[in-house]
């Protein structure tokens, strides 16, 4: 429960909001607010708790002899968007981190997972990655889904709860439901540093995005961890949208990467300099080329809907939620079993600055 | 004039406030404000503008059509910083670009400028760069100064006036009272693309930051152009300093950077993924072997001074004016005809950010 007064003092400060989508009226927390954070959501007298934030240890060596005291679980964290599954009444649906109803992961829950496991369950909320290809959101994809999308659970909660299950409650259930899992690296201590790098050497080779820590104990602490893979993935993924990061987007990467490489030594690690530039580089190529040709620096997605309805109600949400982006429908078509749609984003800022610097515009700065 | 009317508006919204430095009072516009520039400053009756912003043009070719009408100087632009020098009574004082009167530049006037130049000229100001190893603000140097810094006129200016004297008017006081200027390229038009590329390349061998090009018309139009070589030093030197640059400061040095590569071919410029990369990397690699060593980020100046109440006052703006660095002196001591002033500019966040990171710290972002 949370309580009245400080849910009217949440909406009151703008921290919070009523929300009508897709049959559902509920409150959600737009921003962290006090011990609240973004993403939860109340429905009726249930609270459905943000995902809370996962710090991040730059220095893997050290990071986990000062965060972990007890042996911990290492798990893989997947390149997608994480959301949050449960039922309301006898719907199944899916809020997004920032506790929006996503209507593409709420159209396909039944496609990856076992609906029995609500029927069975209805006071548990299953916290999953969606990732691949063909998801809404994020360009990134990890290379073991090669099309469509998958579902990773990485953690059961309660309703009105913020904890989560522990491991082995967590594993029995996805055993009992064959419930699709993040993959589990094993159990380690801060003492097996070495053969931790290891593990994240060959994520890093296998282009995967790196690993979540999580601690054995009541504390459950947690902290993850990400290869250069993925710091220069970003980097090069994200330079079509550059002019609408944080500050601290790029200089966080290139922190970790020069971190990483002074942990691993620089001799084993020298080709990072060159991939830096080049993530930098071939980046913004590939939007001044698509400007050239086009007009406008863009990215098409492209997803698959069970129902027309929901493929409509996403475009209705990217609308509603797209700052400085411009999302276009390019098509709607049914293929087989599915409903195809795709369509554009196009990013304002970037097409408007370039058109300005090719045409020979001046900048003051 | 500026009305008072204005002047009061702008003193109620904190754009302008009195300075009281060196036995000077005056008006200092610390921000622009409707058409003042940051920077103007007022002595009694008479007005200092600021100088003003110059533009940047990211493509060369396209640029300069795009820009200019009429055939331009272009003359070299010189990584140092930019004061205006001119008389207050009997006295010379040099200005920075923010309006304060810097000790140091001040202190060293009559080395560098013949001060017959302001008997004749009372109503004159002088634009000047300052350069070199040994100047108290910023770390990069043009190759040419090797010890101490330069003086380097670029532009003349009347008290009371925003508008700058003609190029041959310029040329002819600096011959007249043999002054120190900027070296001038020539006299070319938007059609000499491929000299003025050849010169910047030539420029960019030679580690030299950049050109302004200025009409020779009435309305003066100016703009800028910097090599790559300035581009990736900024990026290389600032790495200590990162966490206190603007969100802009390296999107726009590597668009500007991929812009080059994009006008002068990629095959001709492929050495460039290297060194961007190389630019941040060994920028902030340099800062974490500072840290281990000495358990803080900071970068070392030195300069000389005529007078040791100069230094000291030097040491006083900079105590006053600097956010999130701490100026610790070290020395002050004669050598010869010169007083030897050197301090560090400990940079916190910085200093702070790596402290946590090397001892296992979490980063929630």
């Amino acid at each position: 429960m949370i309580e009245v007064s400080l849910v009217r003092e949440a909406v009151k400060q703008r921290k919070a909001r009523s929300e009508s989508f897709l049959g559902f009226e509920y409150l959600r927390f737009s921003d962290d607010f006090r011990e609240i954070p973004r993403g939860t959501a109340v429905f009726q007298e249930t609270v459905i708790w943000g995902y809370p934030h996962i710090g991040r240890i730059f220095m893997l060596e050290r990071g986990l002899r000062e965060q972990f005291e007890k042996p911990f679980w290492v798990e893989e964290k997947i390149d997608g968007y994480n959301v949050r599954i449960f039922t309301v009444g006898d719907r199944i649906i899916a809020l997004s981190r920032g506790g929006y109803i996503c209507p593409f992961t709420t159209d396909r829950v039944q496609d990856f997972i076992d609906v029995r496991f609500f029927e069975e369950n209805p006071d548990l909320v299953l916290c999953v990655e969606v990732a691949g290809p063909e998801n809404p959101y994020i360009e990134e994809s990890p290379p073991f889904v090669t099309e469509d999308v998958g579902f990773f659970v990485f953690d059961v909660m309660r309703k009105d709860r913020r904890d989560f299950l522990g491991h082995r409650e967590k594993l029995s259930l996805l055993e009992k439901y064959a419930l699709p899992g993040v993959e589990v690296f094993g159990r380690f201590t801060p003492e097996d540093t070495e053969q931790i790098k290891r593990l994240l050497l060959q994520l890093d080779r296998e282009q995967r995005e790196g690993v979540v820590f999580k601690e054995d104990s009541e504390r459950g602490r947690r902290a993850k961890y990400i290869t250069s893979y993925a710091n220069l993935n970003d980097i090069r993924i994200t330079a079509r949208n550059m002019l609408q990061l944080p500050p601290e987007y790029y200089t966080n990467r290139i922190l970790r990467i020069v971190l990483f490489m002074e942990e691993e030594g620089v001799e084993r690690t020298e080709h990072l300099y060159g991939e830096l530039g080049k993530a930098f580089i071939e980046g913004l190529f590939s939007a001044i080329e698509q400007y050239r040709k086009e007009h406008r620096v863009y990215r098409t997605f492209r997803c698959r809907f069970r129902s027309r309805e929901n493929a409509l109600a996403l475009m209705e949400l990217l609308h509603r939620t797209s700052k400085h982006i411009q999302v276009v429908e390019r098509e709607l078509k049914k293929e087989g079993d599915y409903w195809i749609l795709s369509f554009d984003k196009i990013f304002l800022n970037m097409t408007g600055l370039l058109g300005h610097l090719l045409g020979g515009g001046l900048v003051f700065d």
